[in-house]
């Protein structure tokens, strides 16, 4: 028996809703995205409810379902996950927090969440300094890490038997109001302490930061110094079975954006770098494609991911949303052309709707198109969010992905006997 | 961004299954209604398992689901939700029972359910003599109302802090046999002295009314003497987080039936009483769709429930319900001419199929039809259970439909980040 292989296009937030400035059609209905459509007529289709109908999965979460996970079950929140996609280690009992460097003045009431958007260069001498600080004076609690990503992002990692994710924000989320108090979201001693632990750090942060020279470089040039560390996302690594041992397969990722690699190194999967897979508009779509298909020698399923569909109905720019679907379409076409199609299953999805006119992630199902050896195909020849209901797979949940594409593979396990 | 709001109609038991007397159409597949076809023509349809596929839902447990709520965990009897809905105060603790005035003969064998349909006036006179013998002398369990609603109906409320709503009921449930003894249905001593307490009090009532000038009254008319009370449906409220916790919204309810507005407040609606809205054929539809377009200047999400569809299939009369599905069409019209359809989602649904063949509540899904801003809309031109099943939604499960609604309103939560 032939082994069949699978590749698994996920691009971020591609699914839309009707939009008045496109004529009543949804970004995916008027992209020129040939590739993707001619799957879509030599495969099956449907739609996802990646979550549940009419939730708005967050990409974490999203991610987790697609790879066959219950979220309800497993997630617990972001954190962690961003951390260990930014290459942090994370232990089962570490707490993990997103952070900003940000602006606060003397009431420490938030003046700008991003302080300025600080480079990586500032940011990361600030970073240094707290970790010095950490390094000679270590507090109390287990083992505290801190380490900047991109600009004015950065990780917090706590240590230590007796934490608990129940704590909230010390971020606001605005600006214009005080920073947080971290309180514990129970009763229990372990989020009272975590919760102590919390704002006794982000005041020693505060103390490094506040007359840093890079921050007096700052306020020279009228740039807002990155005076305070806001936390929010706590979070600890999902207690999940990784897919080599559910499956039977040896997985791999290609994505650009920390949060999904954590999703995806969480789940067992080997991450690939690629040169030119930036998370941005400019990303190199047709790069990650040709990864893929090296990967594909040393791996039977791979999951690419593509970040910027979904930027783009955040900035609600729709005509910038097209023109990444027909990269995403560029991907599949090198795909469609560079696989061996009687080896390999290819499917397309999204990870969850977003609005162009909210803004913001949405409840709608996802379209998917999957083809390959012995797939039941259907007759509906574009893919779109109309479209593919009416397509052979029918309404799926998001959980139910992964069973499909790896009965496909021949790699789930019969029920009974 | 423009604030959204929701109405959504539901006509009790207007689905139904293929008749040989309407060649082998639906009542809904041979009304004329243009307007609920328009609705769906604009909109998204499918269809809903209310509860589950092929589970013929009760009206309670169908508007639970289709609020949202999982009826599995939350449901507990349909009494306290009746009574609640004929505004009689109930506690969570309280226990509820719906009552008949019914006449039995020496042996206690049940000679008439319902005491000829005894009229309110006799009814109350009745009731009250319960009362005034409850007050003069208290029963030694806690607190005990009795109150008659409509003709022979009546709600007997038990308060204390020991009961359980594991009793049977006193109520045989056919005429013909004698009044059935309540019995613990599970071993708990609460189960036990609940059944006492009804045994009890069933004997009370009994030596009232036996021999009540009301009841000599009837005897010399040659009407049967209202001499029992029969007990059935224990329940206590549901505990569910009311619809503005769970969503943020402000929900309003147009209900003629007890139960229904039992179910609406329970859920934390507000209830709208609507003059010439009777829960009988002759109610009036287009008065409730205008309390509704007014409610919206207040409310943003309304439920417009009509119940004489269900009555007519109950009586085998699949003209009597064509004509109802017509006057929910004449609801559906005012609704469409006078809601600002820009900001105004308008869905139509019914809460369970009632089969006119079995003339009883059956487990054949119902068409949903959704219309608003932002809507996929799909090729679907009418309304009905076949048409609908082609829909863009699919099958939903009733308990998604809120969400639905909600996304479109942007009500509901992300799950995870």
């Amino acid at each position: 028996m032939i082994s069949v292989k699978a590749v698994l296009v996920v691009a971020d937030g591609m699914a839309d809703v009707p939009l008045h400035n496109l004529e009543g059609k949804t970004p995916l209905e008027v992209a020129q995205k040939p590739s993707i459509d001619q799957l879509t007529s030599d495969g099956i289709c449907g739609m996802i409810n990646v979550i549940a109908p009419g939730v708005p999965p967050g990409s974490d979460t999203a991610h987790l379902a697609l790879l066959g996970y219950e979220v309800e079950e497993v997630y617990s929140g972001r954190g962690a996950l961003e951390a260990i996609g930014s290459e942090i280690d994370i232990l089962p009992t570490d707490l993990a927090f997103r952070c900003n460097f940000a602006t606060v003045d003397d009431n420490f009431k938030v003046i700008d969440r991003r302080a300025g958007r600080i480079d990586n260069e500032d940011a990361t001498e600030l970073a240094q300094a707290i970790s010095n600080s950490l390094r000679e004076d270590p507090p109390d609690v287990g083992n505290v890490l801190f380490k900047n990503t991109i600009e004015h992002r950065s990780i917090l990692r706590i240590g230590g038997p007796n934490l608990s994710v129940m704590v909230s924000d010390t971020d606001p989320h605005q600006a214009g109001v005080r920073l947080l108090e971290a309180r514990p979201l129970d009763r229990s001693q372990e989020a009272k302490e975590t919760a102590d632990i919390l704002n006794t750090l982000t005041q020693r942060f505060h103390k490094v930061l506040r007359n840093h020279p890079v921050n007096e470089k700052r306020r020279k040039k009228d740039q807002p110094a990155a005076n305070i560390v806001l936390c929010r996302g706590v979070g600890q690594l999902p207690e999940i079975d990784p897919l080599p041992l559910t499956y039977g397969i040896n997985p791999a990722a290609i994505a650009a954006v920390p949060l999904v690699k954590g999703v995806c190194k969480t789940a067992g999967m080997r991450l690939i770098p690629v040169k030119g897979a930036t998370g941005t508009y400019e990303t190199n779509t047709v790069a990650k494609a040709r990864a893929a298909v090296n990967a594909l020698k040393l791996h039977d399923f791979i999951l690419i991911h593509i970040k910027a569909t979904d930027l783009a109905s955040h900035d609600y720019k729709p005509q910038k949303k097209i023109k990444m679907i027909e990269k995403v379409d560029a991907a599949v076409a090198h795909l469609l052309k560079n696989i061996d199609r009687d080896e390999t299953v290819l499917a397309v999805t999204a990870d969850h709707t977003t609005s162009s006119v909210k803004r913001q992630h949405s409840g709608e199902p996802v379209p998917v198109s999957i083809t390959g050896p012995c797939v039941r195909n259907d007759d509906v020849k574009k893919f779109g969010e109309r479209t593919c209901a009416k397509g052979g797979l029918g309404h799926i949940r998001g959980v139910d992905l992964m069973p499909i594409l790896m009965n496909l593979l021949g790699k789930t396990e019969k029920a009974g006997s």
